[in-house]
């Protein structure tokens, strides 16, 4: 706890510090930041996800297009900085009203009249001070659950407490927020992670106990990814573990798995923190079906959206260079047909655990 | 467990056997169940929950217009009769690709094309059974997260788990699809339960531990309240926990206070079981705005979707009997304002457990 205060704190005191100073010197207090615009998004080949470029960006107060965002990002600041030495946490709605509030009831004034307003600045912040939101204390919307061989030491008040995340029944454990700060990671005795599109289907393999008889960690995001559940997903790929990934072979599904592996236009300010460039597919795919013969009566049609996905995805450099991907995404094209992980509990509700032991065992995996 | 497969099974072959014996006595085999249209549900004045009338709906074998349905009733029946016997669960997703694979690679026929087809028919046999989805190893989508001074004992394999609801951190305990079967609620020491409408609220007063503090049981439903939700709310009042509730003053808001209170339209078939007609309503309310001025600063602009249910509301005869809430409705219709939960950590993050702590000492309760 102490060092995240520390840092954040100092980060946050530093930018304070830099204005009062440059107010003092009678020149025009500046804030600096990366554009964070698509201009400014690059894939990065190397390292395998999207992150900013090197364009940056500056505010300063004596500009008359400038100053009121100058004025509110340091108001923002403000508010976080009062948040990190309280201890306390809240939302970027949260972070809103207090802004809201803090003008006083007599000014007729606000200082955001839309939380719209707010949200991009909490991210330039995040990138200028080189700070994770859940650094100032902002909550992100937290989805996602997780069973599997190891403990999560949580700290709750002044007690430490230890969740054995293989003792949480049909529940399991459910991702929070922040998976950084106050909160460690500990007996991770799992060969690998396998990550589910959803909840069902994790709801299914923990019934079977196919995490515990494989011995891996069984998440499921619940859908798109949130930040905690890519995070958490990114520190067991650090501990070494792989990281294999299934979803439904369409638009949704893939767009779930590729923004895990190589982050996300949106948040490509965290990139390297969110993103796992070595998690890979393993199902389910087009190429299945020719494997699997009953999976031929068990597609169905694939939507608009599914198919102008699929052409849009064969347009980026990190999914063309890869030919099983072309043919994949092809074959969808061609066909118009898709297949959901679902499809799989057809000839009986345990045959995805055959599915899944087979796929692991031949490391039969898309890239 | 036994209980629970014992009569499903029972039920579930009774419907099977019935069925049989009218073929061979050279009857029509019938398949009955209650009318589950608007028409056919009613609010029941004096228990105070939606439920079904008494409208039947016979369906039979040989008649053109209902064979196909009748055929896929009994097909539904057939694949729950075998999951039960298994002790397997799956989802109403999963149910519609055993049957499109059920009848075989060579068959190029369907028993449904779609999965909004077979939806109706296994809430038809929901009624027809009197057996809930949960009994029929039909998992339903599960949301919602719980803290507080209880305990489940779940079953997980062979094996018998205790979580503690009170050693969960941050995260809490994610509630589950079924609170019903194996699984049972001990030590239960709270004397109240909170649900709050929004998960960033429940996680703002679970780092405050104000339900330890307080103890009493916090919920949320993370938005509208999922089956498992409803019947653990149900569950809990049964216990003799008052339940109170704590949403947004908007049209959302008050859609999931009464669809906690009263149950809902869609599941008024098992009315009785997720209503909770006990629950009063905490706030935020628009009549706060004469007990907290700053609030007056934080209202936001109500939707024209706010506005049309508000005016809905004021129709319903369970709502408009109540002085209270033709008050409110009638106060956001006319101010065109509205105000979120949030709003009340304008003036400080904590300030929203004082507000708490104030209305419950004072009683202060929508009915």
């Amino acid at each position: 706890m102490a060092t995240k205060t520390a840092e954040s704190t100092e980060r946050l005191e530093e930018l304070g510090e830099d204005i009062l100073e440059d107010i003092k010197k009678g020149k025009n207090p500046t804030f600096s930041t990366l554009v964070r615009s698509r201009s400014n998004i690059i894939f990065d080949q190397k390292e395998g996800y999207l992150k900013l470029g090197k364009t940056k960006e500056e505010r300063s107060f004596l500009n008359y297009s400038q100053s009121k965002r100058f004025m509110q990002t340091v108001a923002i600041a403000s508010k976080c900085h009062k948040f990190v030495k309280e201890n306390l946490h809240t939302t970027i709605r949260g972070l809103f009203y207090q802004l809201k509030y803090s003008l006083g009831e007599d000014i007729d004034e606000n200082i955001f009249s839309e939380q719209s307003e707010s949200n991009p600045l909490i991210e330039d912040l995040e990138v200028a001070l080189e700070l994770k939101r859940e650094n100032l204390n902002l909550n992100a919307n937290r989805k996602g659950v997780l069973a599997g061989n190891m403990k999560v030491m949580d700290t709750f008040g002044n007690e430490r407490l230890e969740i054995d995340c293989s003792k949480q029944g049909r529940s399991g454990w459910a991702i929070p927020s922040d998976v950084d700060n106050d909160i460690d990671f500990v007996d991770v005795k799992a060969k690998y992670v396998l990550v589910v599109e959803k909840d069902a289907l994790w709801q299914r393999l923990n019934e079977d106990g196919l995490w515990k008889k494989e011995n891996f960690i069984l998440i499921t995001p619940q859908g798109q990814a949130a930040r905690g559940t890519r995070r958490i997903i990114r520190k067991l790929a650090n501990m070494g573990l792989p990281v294999y990934v299934f979803t439904d072979s369409d638009a949704w599904g893939w767009y779930i798995y590729w923004t895990i592996k190589t982050g996300s236009i949106n948040l490509a300010y965290i990139g390297k923190d969110v993103a796992t460039p070595e998690a890979k597919f393993i199902g389910v795919t087009m190429s299945d079906l020719d494997k699997y013969d009953f999976l031929n009566k068990m597609t169905i049609n694939a939507s608009e959206v599914d198919l102008k996905r699929a052409q849009e995805m064969l347009n980026y450099s990190w999914i063309n260079k890869s030919p099983e991907w072309v043919v994949e995404l092809e074959r969808m094209i061609k066909s118009k047909k898709k297949l959901e992980q679902d499809a799989l509990q057809g000839p009986r509700l345990t045959f995805v655990d055959d599915y899944i032991k087979d796929k692991i065992k031949r490391k039969d995996f898309l890239p």
